[in-house]
């Protein structure tokens, strides 16, 4: 690259961060009080190169599409909402899975506008964006994973996003994976990013992921949108295994408010580029993988609509880890307790009331329940040792653990959540489309 | 009956109706902006015969106790929560459902407590309370039916009931339904009463019903308790059978906040002191007890915490009346769209979201969404004449119906909501227990 090009495209970098750093500061909406202190330091990904513009597709003056280029060989898995009124980009990108390798990869995205529920538009949208990616790219077709997030309903304007694909094309880079955070985002209160580096074999294995979801206002819809990358060389079966059974741990395991998207999407890439095989016994990489994706889950969460407690419900005894796994979802999403934990009350009866009303198995009288370390009820009744005061006092931290034993057999499951506050409210009901 | 003791029964009725009418005119909350002008006359049901006292169980100078007491012959329907954590006096209740009714039957319901998971102390109130009615009234103890409603997890001081027992068969009047339904309340912000008058082979037959919830204040549950009696000669297992499609179809799709209560409740008791014989082939009884069944539920979602909208939500063409009811429900329980609808926004989007979480089959281009008679969506995209001045508009009524038809087979379903506002919250997390 000649001195003056690349003078050039630092440039355009230089001006796109202070056009990142200036929405970050111009927030109309206060950050989650449960936000990480700051975006952490993502780790260059050998492989793959990010691109964000600003394309006006809902915002002006704002990010709002982010390019991401994979070498040949790149690896890429998938996982989808299963709503059955799933996104014309889902169902794309669902046919896409597994295809040939060889010409890399493109992931795009764009914040303002979902593309959701805009009838045979909206596969022409998908249609068109992909045909431009590749043409701007080189990646073949089949190889262009795109999302859209956004108002929903709204027939996508796809040409400004087409428009802007030799710019972002032109500056792609293996350092702004940064830029890609923000440039996903619609109502979230925080770019969402998370990072791991293993060692396999005394050779490094990078991870980096960025995330967005699930903040909101009417009338989109609470969507998260997951991009990781890694230099790892897995192949693609191994990787979309190891995908999917993460994903049931992590992303699949976190509610808000029980609703779920249109077009939620989890993409992985694995570029190969460290030249570090990993199969599925590769517990470091995995154990890894599993982190970063817990990491932006719990971040997804902690920027949930209103929330201001971060709660991890936990239920051990169960007949099986699918009973576990109902009654954890049934705590985690019942309003009663989700409003009783924004009241700092430390309503036990209310875990009772959901644990019995969930369908899956459960015995009153072999039922504990622990808030954190403190035992609340045993066998059937309150704890003789439990004081109000303590279960008070318990209720007050932002990180609540609520514990469940259920006494019947070996069945566990964890799950995340936040209250449900005034915030939730006035984010979803007071302010009109 | 002489005339001195007929005197005092009827000073001690005058009492406690002015006691009723002080506590209905010194609400601490406010009546529930979608609550019926007024409650209902009911007729009087030949055979049963009602009382309410004052047994101080939590409140302090209000009926907080009800006892019905049915002549021999009486048969009783029940159906109840299926929480697996349900509380000692539901349990009590099934076992005694199908009993022989020779001896007649004793309804008993206390307010101010649950007797919900208080363990093994729970059935020794139930056993309690079960022995006080039958030696007070005659009525054999596996006639007696008991309820509890109120805070959950603190041991019921039944010694309070059982003292009033001598006072409430005393006090026993065929006319006295009206009190029972005041002493059932806890924080419903009104009593709930129906009846219907239906003409047989020439011959009246009369129903009245009472019900209490949703309303609730921490750390209480949501409890629904339904008492129904007519003047029908109906035999148990007709009734039995009769009463579970009629719950299907009016309290089973009633839903304030989802959350299901460890105490549901409803009881049907045939006297036969018409002579009128009914089997499951009389229509015009069965429709009758459904419309006194289906006004009952109304009004327990018109007094849903936080409530100021009422809304039908009807879907039909659904590949099964089991499908059409899941996504009914999916769309009644989004907090999404129940926080929509309390901002009086049209925002057909969720609906399309709620349909495709809910897990039955949807087929995205053949849905149509009408908010009452506007065509809203169809084909998979925002229908041609929808204007978003015309929801708005529609949207600012009390009462709503969102209309769905997924164009794939004959299921339909219907069901019943409020919406979700910051009253829900207000209730059930500002106030600690």
């Amino acid at each position: 690259m000649g001195k003056k090009k690349k003078i050039k495209k630092l440039k355009a970098r230089i001006k796109k961060l202070k056009s990142a750093l200036k929405a970050a500061t111009t927030h109309t909406h206060k950050v989650a009080p449960l936000a990480p202190p700051s975006f952490p330091d993502l780790p260059v990904i050998e492989g793959v190169r990010f691109a964000a513009a600003e394309a006006g597709v809902k915002y002006q003056g704002r990010l709002d599409v982010m390019l991401a280029v994979c070498d040949p060989g790149t690896s890429i898995a998938g996982v989808f909402t299963r709503s059955a009124t799933r996104s014309a980009n889902v169902l794309d990108c669902q046919d896409k899975i597994g295809s040939d390798a060889t010409g890399g990869a493109a992931i795009i995205v764009n914040s303002g506008n979902s593309n959701a529920f805009t009838g045979r538009a909206g596969e022409g949208s998908v249609k068109a964006i992909s045909e431009a990616v590749s043409k701007a790219t080189g990646v073949p077709e089949n190889r262009v994973y795109s999302a859209s997030t956004g108002v929903i309903g709204v027939r996508l304007p796809h040409d400004r996003i087409t428009a802007k694909l030799d710019e972002l094309n032109a500056g792609l880079d293996p350092a702004a994976l940064d830029l890609a955070a923000r440039a996903i985002m619609t109502t979230d209160t925080f770019p969402k990013g998370a990072a791991a580096e293993v060692s396999i074999d005394g050779k490094p294995v990078k991870i980096a992921g960025i995330a967005k979801g699930s903040g909101m206002i009417a009338p989109d819809m609470a969507t998260m949108l997951v991009y990781i990358f890694t230099d790892a060389e897995v192949e693609q079966h191994v990787l979309q295994g190891m995908l999917g059974n993460l994903t049931d741990m992590t992303f699949n395991n976190i509610t808000v408010d029980s609703d779920t998207s249109t077009s939620d999407t989890l993409i992985l890439a694995a570029t190969g580029a460290s030249g570090v095989k990993v199969t599925d016994k590769t517990d470091p990489f995995r154990d890894a993988l599993h982190g970063v994706m817990l990491d932006l889950a719990h971040q997804v969460v902690r920027d949930g609509e209103g929330a201001t407690k971060f709660v991890e419900v936990r239920v051990t005894g169960a007949a099986s880890d699918k009973d576990a796994r109902t009654h954890a979802l049934a705590i985690a999403n019942s309003p009663l307790i989700k409003t009783a934990i924004a009241g700092e009350d430390p309503n036990w009866g209310r875990v009772v009331m959901a644990i019995g009303k969930s369908g899956a198995q459960a015995d009153r009288d072999q039922i504990t329940i622990r808030f954190g370390d403190i035992l609340v009820a045993e066998k059937g009744w309150v704890a003789e040792s439990y004081r109000e005061e303590d279960g008070a006092a318990y209720m007050k931290q932002d990180e609540l653990v609520i514990d469940v034993d259920l006494g019947l057999g070996q069945g566990d499951a964890t799950v995340w959540t936040c209250d449900l506050t005034h915030g939730y409210i006035q984010i979803n009901a007071d302010y009109r489309s």
